[in-house]
Order: C-alpha cells, then sequence, then structure tokens
C-alpha cells in the first residue's frame, strides 16, 4: 500500500568503528540470503549486535569489535551461545584476530561488506528457544519499521 | 548502535482511503500489543493489507475495504482465513457492514485509529504453519527496515 518512506541514508562518516563493522557485516549476512537486526535485546540483559535469520530459521548473533581494548572489555560474550545457532566476530582487517576464541565464527568486515573467514560452530537451539527467540525478532523488527512508517506511535 | 534514520512523516493527504484504512487499524493493534506489518504475500498467491503478530504468537490478518465496490472485487477472501488465527474487516464509518460476512472480525478506523467492533472467531493456525508464517514475517520486516536503513543493499 503505502510507499516506504524516504529515509535518510547512514553515510559511513556517520558510523562509529562498531557501526562500520556492523554494517558491513550486515551486507555479507544478506548475501547468504540471512536478514539482519542490529542491537537485539536477549533474555539475560545481553543485547546482540546484530542477530540474523537465516532462510531455514537459523539464527546466527554477530558481535563486532572494532578493538582490542572493546574485545577485553566483553566479559559477557559467551552468554550469547545460547541464543544462537552460530556465533560469530565481525572485525576489520586490522584486528589482532589470534586473541579471539578459536571455537567461534570470525568475520572480517569493513564497513562496506565483509567475508566469513572461519565458520562458526553450531549448536541447535532448543525448539521452544527458536520459536521464542524468531517471534520476539519479528515484532521487534515490525515495531521498529512501524516507528519509521508512522511517528504518531 | 546506528539511531534510526530521519524518515519523512506520512501524511494522511498522501494516503488512498485503503492506507488510511490501515494507518488507523495499524494503530489500533498496537494499541492491543499486537505489531502489523502492511502488504505481507501470502502462500497462494495472496497478499494481506495487514498482517499482525500479538505478544503470544498470534496470527491476526486485517483487510481494509474503503468502498462496498472494494469489498465485492474481492473473491478470494476466504483464502486468507487459512493464514491466520483471527480474520478481520477494516472499514470506515460510511461503509455498509451489513454486507460483510458475519463470522469474520470487524474493526471501524479511520486514518488515526480504530476499535474493533466484532471479535473475530479464533481458529487457531497448524503449529507448522504458523511457525514458517512467523519466521517469514520475521524476515519480511527485516528486509524492509534494512532496505531503510542501508539503502545500498
Amino acid at each position: 500500500m503505502t510507499p516506504l518512506p524516504l529515509s535518510r541514508p547512514t553515510f559511513e562518516t556517520d558510523l562509529s568503528a562498531g557501526q562500520r563493522l556492523a554494517r558491513g557485516a550486515a551486507r555479507l549476512l544478506r548475501s547468504h540470503d540471512f536478514l539482519a537486526l542490529e542491537e537485539v535485546p536477549l533474555k539475560g540483559g545481553l543485547r546482540a549486535d546484530l542477530l540474523a535469520l537465516g532462510p531455514g530459521g537459523e539464527i546466527w548473533i554477530v558481535e563486532c569489535k572494532s578493538c582490542r581494548a572493546d574485545f577485553r572489555a566483553d566479559r559477557k560474550w559467551q552468554g550469547y551461545l545460547e541464543h544462537c545457532d552460530r556465533f560469530f566476530w565481525a572485525v576489520d582487517p586490522d584486528f589482532p584476530a589470534a586473541i579471539l576464541p578459536e571455537d567461534s565464527g570470525l568475520i572480517l568486515a569493513d564497513a562496506w561488506g565483509g567475508e566469513i573467514l572461519r565458520m562458526a560452530p553450531e549448536t541447535p537451539l532448543a525448539a521452544a528457544r527458536r520459536k521464542a527467540l524468531t517471534r520476539e525478532v519479528a515484532r521487534l523488527a515490525m515495531a521498529r519499521l512501524m516507528a519509521l512508517r508512522d511517528p504518531a506511535v
């Protein structure tokens, strides 16, 4: 019905280092037919930088780390594992990737795109959790879309 | 991360009669904690004016009819029933509501809001269909949001 409203494109210079990584990683995910949503709150007070939903209902989480300190400060990343089938770090080419845990996925990204350097191991979600998470993600995306389309709500 | 981009508000005068109903009905649904997505393609070539997802995963479909001819031209509305738990018509106060099937829900709406005049009967979706539809709606909302946020994709 309503054509989507015009939106202000987000330019590279408006973005923080983490946001540039998230944009590039989201484009990469899209090229694998995974749709990504930014800043997704999870049970337990965590917030995923990117949560992506694949064509078969697969749920991947990507945490974007712009520098060593950013990674060192994150003491709760293992909490993400129970909310996804696969977990990835997204870092830029200058990041010291050797400090990242080897048993998680690795995406090399910049503001324009990325590639999967190391596929994350798969630890499939329980059906009930996948169902609840898919529903929450759907409602969150719908709420954000509605807020853009109809600012009165 | 990225603040949502500014979007052009959609003014009443930009909207067709059907779009005004859809906006008001979406606001009403929101007040019931149902998030709505417009123009949702369904299996079988149908396209729902509004598909709403409730807090418990309930799926409602709302078809907006701006006039008698608009309703008369719709020969396939029963096809929507297999894609939702409850089905509603949304019409404005001048619509001859008596011509609508009595065994479906009725929402009275304008561009600014609405109310449920008659609750639709519930015919719960099969679990597999609910799961697939929830996933499709999530991916559609995420794709539309991403297209607004990052027009390069």
